[in-house]
């Protein structure tokens, strides 16, 4: 149950590297609602690898089809599963690393856990993997702009020691942060990330990276206490999603610094609601959202394929040193813009339907 | 099912501030183990209000009954209910502060999530909550120690902006960090803590801090891809915990800015396994324990209730000027360590109970 | 988790025959609903042994206390714990069996499974264990009644070889049921089988019965195909209940019997909606309500305990003839109508909640 | 989450008629386990349509492909995905019916539920839904054969007013079932069922029937007391079969009418373990396995597709008379035969790991 997320609106993917197709099975979602694979097919492209020269080189159209749970370019109510096939596999890229496990990879846990290994090595830690979160979570992006306005929107706030000036949270669009490559707003600070990305690249080392999201029009009272909190549930998501190391809401770990007479978000009137003047709860108080925007930042760590040399040790135990072959991303943060947007998107979509279920006999007695 | 945390072995806590009792449903205990309430009431203990001039008044015992699930001090393998009295209840306390939601607490969102406000304000937003998540926790660090030996030791790394020097991770003890009522290992950080806790508790102000947790001789192969990769559980319930706003595995953000040839942890041989040279990975590679220390640090913001003068509105939007009154923490964070603890403690149990489960079968082909 | 019931509406029992108090936990029941102990007390009444000549002599009075999850008499959204304390623990009647298993009993299975027997033999086979269910069934069965006047009805009928005349399902009451002892509103029938059930008594035998259950007012469009469909989780439900040994819904076996030119329901216009003629179907199709009253009956076994002497062996595998000891029901069905009713109310208010869920979204298109 | 089913073998089932595809992933598989399409094949191949004179004359093939979670013939622990094409798609046969729902036929009350029809009627409710259960049940019965011995055998005891002799439950195998292509083993009884169906193929009607399920060498202590006790995942299990009315284990509705002295197994020494002289209970007790045989019987119902008149109402509730078009089923039993097997493999193998994973932490005290 481990590959499933979600209670009312629930996805189970599957498909690893080298197999013939990865794909997500989406339950719950409601019926009567128009779905076709162009809908789902933007956010693939904007994870597919091979869109920029920053990327890696393994080239995948990653067309999707949906195989259930349609008619007539609606939903059915019924189980929508969403396929996407294994073009361009090559294990045998991987043939002369076989006996050697990936420094701060998942080759060796994947070893431990299993008790064998996929011959591409880390078997669903794969980004690949991360193609059923995206062609699901697209899926509840619409349902959620169409239902109730909500944007949820995610860019590039950091590369390595590079940051960049925060955008207008209230206006950023997913076209302005696909001006460029990078997915950073801030032109300048952009630039430079192509540029460092570019050279590491060359270089054959990596660099991690910070994603930072803001999710608007989130009706009060979504997130479900107490372990399923909204930064709770968000959190999940976030840190299931490959090289994350980090989650902040609101004010994070600079939060944690203040006193609370500067930290509280006092509370004003706002057009048929109660708002709030500052926002450092980043949208949710107590595990519930509060009508203000959920502010997200996620942490990436350098993808753990490089093929400079690296002293290390193969399963055996004996000093080796690795120069890994194959194709792989300098910076895995570009990409993973659309793997957070479907992730917060499923989390939102979720809670939702939870909310509303309660809201139905709540209002009657 | 919100109220409920865990696949194997399963917890469901009730209970807020003011009702007749709070506690837990543990569902999956193993049975055969030694259990009694001495083996709970430490952890409580130091998680009860009242313990020194640090935290809020408020006056609670909180002795914990074992109501169900053992016998002759050994679990039998069926629901464990652990129940703790609410004896000091003050409702009256919240009177004057009824129409006015406290900035940055629950009482507004309880209020549009449940469309009724206990009289106590955040409902189950409140810290007595957690002692559903303390009393199961120690019961599931009594059973991780005895069966595999794994430690788990939080402390406060920081408050406010007084950082504190990391102790050595090996080594540390919950007696060492008891030795300060701050639950700062390093001492003459704690000392600086303690003095600003103390001011501004006289000030009506608060602070948030940081808590650090090692968690040592997790075997590998625990968690569980995709989406309850260990990183993603231990996110999950952290951010569960009120006055949550930040999550760090490993490197953590601080990871992001590194080039990966910087931040890959070499392999190395250590007694009759491999082991990493380096443990930027935070003993986690594609969401699976790798059998290094696993390193957490969780952000807390500060305490939401404070009796300094805060303009706000009140429900109804008019402009109000909100003293606070009540007996309330000026810094949540040393009260906090035993339930980073325990809810360590569960996700890692229930991990590895999954485990168990599946190399029970693969070994046998 | 196994001792949990529900999604949307979910319940977690704890307790056994000789710990100190038996519950449940109620988690996500619909806040500001009228809620007070009164509202249980009655379905745990009817359920408690020592009601009637014809039961066990273990006096408990079963009052239930609310510890969590209402204030002023009202739903707070939050988790509602229930409790009943156990006063009457004689567990020294069962020391002279202690080393024998009863046939067809759970102390066997039990050993088996946990490897740890409670002293009173089957542990959470008890039937204190069903206080939980009977309870939070009581809070459902208000709902149901309050929120869309949706009836539940059970009844005894036939005990043994004794049959019954089925009463008319449009007009059956709780009171009609009750005016016997035994539970069964023919009035003739129910003497035989209490004289049967009072032979029994006194001969230390058992004998077994069917319990008969109408759900009117059901709204269409409720279960959850395919694994959760309305038939799949109401036979879940009654096969939990213990003894029980079959399930129908509708025509059940009798109905496979038949040609489908027979056993067909046309449909014909009822006021507002269509229904159908006749409900051989009992009251579902494709595992989704259609409207009309679903109709089920549940087979119970007599109850193993008997103390007629049997000959069997101990745990040793020794042969021995058992003469057991202690107080025990010579027929479970009269109680078990309450716990008929509570389950099925667990799970048609799950599937209301969850349909509403679905049909918030569903209509704004 | 409806279309999902298991706690640690969890499968999740897609499709319907007339889409593209339909399929199961199966989450939780032990790896390491040889697995290829051919043991999977040969259940499908009893499961699908014209495969003899007496079931409907839709013609598939359904060949599975494994397109994920294996490697090299062997599984890898993640996610296993099945599929399998729909080819003969002939939505317009419905066409005439599209405005009447057919009597006791799903058409009407997926309309209700969803707000939207299929246009082959009721979507999920077809058999082809089954394709998945039968497919991932095969997958479970491999490996509870190769790791326990288990064997999971179903056959057809009664059509119609039929009966059949029951077989020797011990030594009955899939090879015996399969002597008769109505998979009734007594052949007497079989040459009558295959006359009777092929009348009323002929006449346009249908009939229904009952199939008995063995299940062998199952280890005692499996099952999850006290809302999944064996029998009450059996019978959910069941009951979400599509024409399912009914399901008895061990004595079903007839003990219901024993005294306990003529009911109760008295237990005796068995090889190393306690056994039971009689299996009245059918191998379980208080909800977990006993170490005997498991007995069940499910009633299914007469298909409700039959061409012969049927007067009822269309949706707008006028008067009709319907005559249904397309190819369908006289009789499902023989064909869910191997469903039933499916069903029982995916509840026994789920509890078996459950309880694995139990006992890995008692023994270790």
């Amino acid at each position: 149950m481990s590959s499933s997320f979600g209670t009312l609106f629930r996805v189970s993917t599957y498909g690893e590297s080298h197999c013939k197709a990865v794909g997500v099975v989406i339950d719950g979602c409601p019926s009567g609602f128009e779905l076709t694979e162009s809908d789902i097919q933007g956010q693939l492209d904007r994870r597919r690898p091979g869109q920029s020269t920053l990327s890696t080189d393994r080239q995948e159209d990653d067309q999707v089809t949906i195989l259930s749970g349609t008619e007539n370019g609606k939903t059915l109510g019924t189980p929508i599963a969403l396929q996407v096939a294994n073009k361009d596999q090559r294990p045998q890229d991987y043939g002369s690393m076989k006996n050697i496990p990936r420094p701060s990879h998942a080759d060796y846990t994947y070893t431990l856990k299993y008790g064998i290994r996929a011959s591409s090595g880390g078997g669903r830690s794969s980004a690949r993997e991360t193609i059923g979160t995206v062609a699901s979570g697209a899926v509840a992006l619409k349902i959620l702009k169409k239902k109730c306005n909500i944007d949820i929107i995610a860019w590039v706030s950091s590369v390595g020691e590079i940051d960049s000036t925060p955008p207008d949270g209230n206006i950023i669009t997913r076209e302005m942060v696909d001006t460029t490559i990078v997915r950073c707003p801030d032109r300048e600070a952009a630039m430079k990330m192509e540029q460092l990305v570019g050279e590491l690249k060359e270089q054959g080392d990596s660099v991690g990276g910070v994603i930072s999201c803001i999710i608007r029009n989130v009706p009060g009272g979504l997130g479900e206490p107490t372990f399923e909190k909204m930064e709770a549930k968000l959190a999940q998501a976030m840190l299931a999603i490959p090289a994350t190391k980090g989650f902040e809401i609101g004010s994070g770990f600079a939060g944690s610094r203040l006193r609370g007479s500067l930290h509280n978000d006092p509370f004003t009137q706002k057009e048929g609601r109660l708002g709030t003047v500052t926002n450092r709860s980043g949208g949710v108080q107590g595990g519930i959202s509060n009508g203000e925007p959920i502010t997200l930042r996620i942490a990436f760590k350098p993808p753990a394929t490089i093929s400079l040399p690296q002293k290390t040790v193969d399963f055996s135990g004996k000093d080796v040193v690795l120069e890994a072959k194959g194709r792989h991303d300098p910076c895995v943060v570009p990409r993973a813009v659309p793997i957070v947007e479907g992730m917060a998107a499923l989390v939102i979509l979720d809670m939702l339907l939870r909310q509303e279920a309660r809201k139905v006999l709540q209002q009657s007695w």
